[in-house]
């Protein structure tokens, strides 16, 4: 590794500078007037993989294009690693939250503030500079790599799932490396072993023609926003606990050495519950916090709309009445599933004098990882290697679904490694990175391949 | 009688177009830009009085004015009627939804379609017309009458209370006559035996300091629509009861000749439902359906408002939900018992983790009447003589907060005479009144002055 950290501690000036050209790049996938910007950022990742020495092309799908990069001279007896990252960024909106420009990267008490400096383009870096430091200083990889690179995570990947099915053959890899996360919390790097899944309904209850006036017609008519209300509430028993019939049937129990692991993070529930600014914690009893978030599952009200909503008093007795309710699903639980068993739900508690349909918005699938073999352990070292401390396992309580894509259609390991930090603002305004990660995650990115393309080593 | 219906006849072309006049006037009091027509409204109630024979005067309040009319040559030893209407309209919006302009009256079907027709120009001209017909053919009245034409009803009356307190003894009266409801059906003249009151509050939950991600915040963190809808959900029982603790207490149950008069109204609530476009009908069991609307207490939901309501999925942990809930109260409930008592029940079943506001919005007395005495006696005697039929006794499902207003600082019965016909539109698009209640209204009201006037014929 010497030779390697002596030609990334020459080009790091390099490296920070290259990817402050990447951030400036506006590639809002989201927005039309962006596909110009979107489309040059997916080119700069070509021409910096090609510049490194990898096969790299454009690749068309329904959308924004994937930028693949390709290096194969390891040989076929040696492992085959996939990189994924994104290189679209979330609009950049409120721009006056912003302290700098959020396309005009800048450096502030160790943090380079921009938009796409954690989420993602910051971290599908670090993997292109590893991959650089290593070709430049030996003109080789201890493994095959395939980089792929897409322009449409931040508006749901639309187009990445029709693009692996296509291209699965070229894609074939032993593991699929994701640097697209936060560590737990500053010096203590980390490895996901789980994401929460989701099934996204909307309920709308109708109980009348029209709205009603709430005097001449309250009493005998029925009442959107009441039934929606008395639905929703047969949502969670009085422990927290969600009342859909079968809900957790699929419901994986962790084991005793995973729980434990969760328990020894250095995390305060008072600290979590302050930064909030909730009164008190909720959930399903019998867990912790941290479980409630990773490890459990659960049902969220997102939204209520009915009625009259302005200002004072209007005596209208409402027709209508929308809810939208999600679920966070944990391993095992199929999103299609959990709606099926929702519809059937409601219809079992509605009254039979008004009408409810649930609509399903939205689904992705929940991921764990596996906890052992070789990628894992190679993971697990490189952090150590890197940080200088043992990582930790964590879960997260957000949804990536890709990530349950990628192993099932590759039938390959998914490892993530995250490098931001906690309130990195992610979707917000001032996201930053840790300049010191730059640094440390291309480090962990070489160390890892050293581990998975040398295991004897 | 033969004398008064005479004039009426001769005179019933010119009152029409005279109604007409008042009509074309459009005193919607609740936009400024018609403040100079709500009070060229005002004066041309106080003109045809005086026309007619009354003092007339304008009287200034916080608002739009009142029209006073008086007419006291009956002498101190004749009763004294209180006549209260209202000269201002509802907004005629959306005006793309009338046959023909608001404010341009046109029979059609003999009806009379104008804003205000029915409500309350329409009928507050019954009562100036009446007069006219009595002192054009007698040269006096039977009875000393008062005239009370407001202008701000239909924007909650705020000025009305303070100024029948500041007038409490020249308006001082035997008697207060309102005719601004509906019959019960066609051909069925009726006379109100009660009125609904009304506590209207928004509930607001707070959950957290700021919206939140539902993934990366979901489990632990309490969520404010969730909450909201349970504590609605404790609002009724299985049998529509609502389970505020105390909220029956002051309820008065009624007599079962009220219960066996309401039960053998022609009434269908198959119809009833289909009306609504209801799949069913709900409420509190062990009352019919009219029970419930007139002398059942109820609790509705009219808004409702959290999270994301936009199309499709967002993923948000809303900090904050609200709901409109109204209390319709029956006599001898009192709006500010209810508030405190529903503020006692939010507080008792809302989870310590959240903060809850209950904010008071709006209130009204119930009113019932007195089923006896001389003006009752002379009100039914009167629509009977009109209409040819027994009048029946019907309640009323909305709220009329000033009729118990007049009986309090009055001390005198309210008798609520309503010519309109159900589905008159009062606050939508096509109002209309029955183009032969403008006689058989007038006649109504001239036997009701003879009969008040003259109790021994």
């Amino acid at each position: 590794m010497d030779d390697l950290r002596a030609t990334l501690g020459r080009r790091l000036d390099s490296y920070r500078a290259a990817l402050f050209d990447f951030l400036r790049i506006p590639s809002v996938s989201a927005r039309s007037e962006h596909a110009a910007d979107t489309r040059r950022a997916a080119e700069w990742v070509r021409n910096r993989m090609e510049g490194s020495g990898l096969e790299a092309s454009i690749l068309e799908t329904g959308g924004h294009p994937v930028a693949l990069g390709e290096w194969r001279g390891a040989g076929p007896d040696a492992p085959t690693l996939l990189i994924y990252g994104h290189y679209d960024v979330q609009p950049p909106e409120p721009l006056d939250l912003w302290t700098s420009p959020p396309f005009e990267p800048q450096v502030r008490d160790g943090r380079i503030y921009a938009r796409g400096a954690a989420d993602d383009k910051g971290q599908l870096f670090l993997h292109l500079a590893a991959l650089d430091v290593m070709l430049e200083t030996r003109g080789t990889l201890p493994v095959n790599v395939v980089v792929v690179a897409e322009g449409e995570e931040e508006v749901g990947s639309p187009n990445l799932l029709p693009f692996l099915e296509r291209h699965r053959d070229r894609l074939a890899a032993d593991a699929v490396v994701i640097s697209d996360s936060a560590m737990f919390a500053p010096g203590l790097p980390s490895v996901l072993f789980s994401l929460r899944g989701l099934a996204y309904t909307e309920i709308r209850v109708r109980s009348a023609a029209s709205d009603l006036h709430s005097g001449a017609y309250g009493g005998p008519v029925p009442n959107a926003g009441t039934e929606l209300a008395r639905i929703l509430a047969t949502f969670h028993d009085d422990r927290g606990r969600i009342q859909v019939p079968g809900f957790y049937d699929a419901v994986v129990e962790w084991d005793d050495e995973t729980r434990k692991g969760i328990s020894e993070l250095p995390f305060s529930e008072e600290d979590f519950r302050g930064g909030v600014g909730a009164r008190g914690l909720t959930g399903e009893a019998g867990y912790t916090v941290l479980e409630r978030l990773w490890i459990r599952p659960t049902c969220e009200v997102n939204g209520l709309l009915s009625g009259y909503t302005g200002e004072g008093a209007k005596t209208v007795l409402p027709a209508e009445a929308m809810a939208k309710v999600s679920f966070r699903l944990v391993p095992d639980q199929d999103p299609s599933t959990i709606v099926e068993q929702v519809r059937k739900h409601v219809a079992e508690v509605a009254s039979p004098s008004v009408s409810v349909e649930v609509v399903e918005l939205h689904g992705g699938n929940p991921w764990r990882a596996r906890l052992e073999g070789p990628y894992f352990e190679a993971a697990r070292g490189a952090l150590q290697d890197a940080f200088g401390v043992e990582p930790v396992l964590t879960g997260e309580g957000g949804s990536i679904p890709i990530v349950s894509d990628f192993e099932r259609v590759l039938q390959a390991p998914a490892i993530l490694l995250g490098f931001a930090l906690p309130g990195a603002n992610m979707h917000a305004p001032d996201e930053w990175f840790p300049e010191a990660h730059l640094e440390k995650g291309i480090h962990t990115l070489l160390a890892f391949m050293e581990r998975v393309g040398n295991p004897g080593d």
